[in-house]
Order: C-alpha cells, then sequence, then structure tokens
C-alpha cells in the first residue's frame, strides 16, 4: 500500500490524472501497477484499478485473476468493483472511502447511489428496445460449442 | 438497435468472446461499434460496451460523451455501468436483461447485489488499510493548480 500511495501521490504532482494508484500482487511479488489515467489517455475507463488489472492479465495471459489481491489506494467506484469481480480477485486492500472520494469531486458516490435505483429513475435514461431480437444472441451462445465461458 | 444485435451474433459465431455488443451514436450517425472481447484479448474489462466507449473517446477526442447515446444488446453490468457515468452519456438503450444475462451464466445480477452489502459482508473481502496516509494525495489534489478535473 506504501507504494500504491507514492504512484498516486506522484500522478497529481505529474499532473497525469486523479489522485489514485492501485497494485496487483500475487504471492507477495508485484504483478501490474497502474494509475489514474483518464484525462492523460482520453479514456473514462481508465482507472488505476483497471489500468492494473489490465496489465496484470497482460503479464499473466489470462483473464482471470483469482490468486491475486489488489491494493488500491481509494474505494473501487463501481466501474472498478465490476471489473475486480469480473477478474475474480480473492481479496482487495484500499485507503481512501467513497465519503472521501466524494468530497474532493469524484463521483464515486453518486454513481453507487444511481445503480440501486429501477431503471426508470436514474439520471441518465435507460430504455428497452428490441429484447426478442436480442435474445437470439443469447440462445446462439447457449447452444455454441467453440465458446470460452467466463 | 438493430447493427449492434447483428454484431452480437457474429461475435458468438465467429467465438470472439460473449453475446455482447454496442454502438456509440451521436445526432443519429455512430461513432464507434464494440463487442464483447474478453477471452479473445484476454482483459476481463474488455465487455461491448467498454470497448465501444474507448474508441469512441478516441474517435471525438474526448473523454466525456456528453452528447451521446449508447445502444447496447444487453442491460450493462456494474462495470459497463460505472463506465457509461464516467463518460456522462445522454440516454442508454438496451436489449436483454440482467435478469436474460444471468440465465446464460453471466455474474452481472450477483455483482449488482454484492455492491449493496456493506463491504465487510462481500464475497470479496475488502479490508481498509493505510487511509491517513492514501488521504495525503487527495489533499494534494485538492491543491493543485495543475489538474484536469473529469
Amino acid at each position: 500500500m506504501e507504494r500504491a500511495i507514492a504512484l498516486s501521490l506522484e500522478n497529481v504532482r505529474a499532473a497525469s490524472g486523479g489522485p489514485f494508484a492501485a497494485l496487483v500482487v500475487r504471492n507477495g511479488s508485484v504483478i501490474a501497477e497502474g494509475t489514474n489515467q483518464v484525462t492523460a489517455t482520453l479514456d473514462p475507463t481508465a482507472h488505476a484499478e483497471v489500468v492494473a488489472i489490465r496489465r496484470a492479465c497482460q503479464a499473466l495471459k489470462n483473464f482471470q485473476l483469482s490468486d491475486c489481491e489488489l491494493y488500491t489506494t481509494c474505494e473501487p467506484c463501481p466501474m472498478c468493483m465490476g471489473a475486480i469481480y469480473w477478474a475474480r480477485f480473492a481479496k482487495i486492500y484500499y485507503g481512501n472511502t467513497r465519503a472521501d472520494a466524494a468530497k474532493i469531486g469524484f463521483d464515486d458516490s453518486l454513481i453507487y447511489d444511481e445503480l440501486v435505483l429501477p431503471l426508470g429513475s436514474r439520471k441518465i435514461p435507460m430504455i428497452p428496445l428490441m429484447r426478442d431480437q436480442a435474445l437470439v444472441a443469447f440462445r446462439e451462445w447457449e447452444k455454441s460449442p467453440a465458446k470460452t465461458e467466463y
């Protein structure tokens, strides 16, 4: 966590992005590091955790990180929590809280609040469309012999 | 949505990834397309929506997509919903539901359930660590004159 905190400070001082950094660790060894690169790379998904997860998966040549731990300088936002669950981490260590992030102007807490609202009551309208047609690909997936499940 | 559904079917038939596709649209024009590439690129964050968002941001040279709409063949998972909120889309159209995705073996619904549990009650343990030290980068961010907010 000391290393992650140092990286988060460097990221602010270098004006490379938000005050966030994350490390993927396996058996006590650092597999990958990430810092927030949203504004530097024009990628709203380039949060520290997502950057570290992508790099770790490339390093380990695996789309799952089930035997890894994540050290992140802030409680992950819903996007990063989703990425963490998809990568199937064993454990997460975090520094700052979502409330700390809200206090300095980041939307993490707002997004958590939005995700529990009914789809029709959210700030970004969500409109159902053509479900019957969309289901065809799901039926095809179920019977595909070539699929790789994840 | 017809185009997105066609892409999702192609993705299954080509065994390129899960049965999902998404389009970013602005003023009736398609800015970017994405399909699920998790297993093909060994990237657990490469959901169709995230792929389309990254490409649209590169195409528009902007880390926000406030004047864009997203057409996705399935209700987005929490990771993708987070990405959608960070990109600040105007509107989302979706085909299949999270329940449809759960029925064919995808964890979307499980992750939604996890995110509303207290941090201590989740399947992936979340352990607070060194908050006081981590807060230093937040204080530094607050007073940084060089920061780009997002």
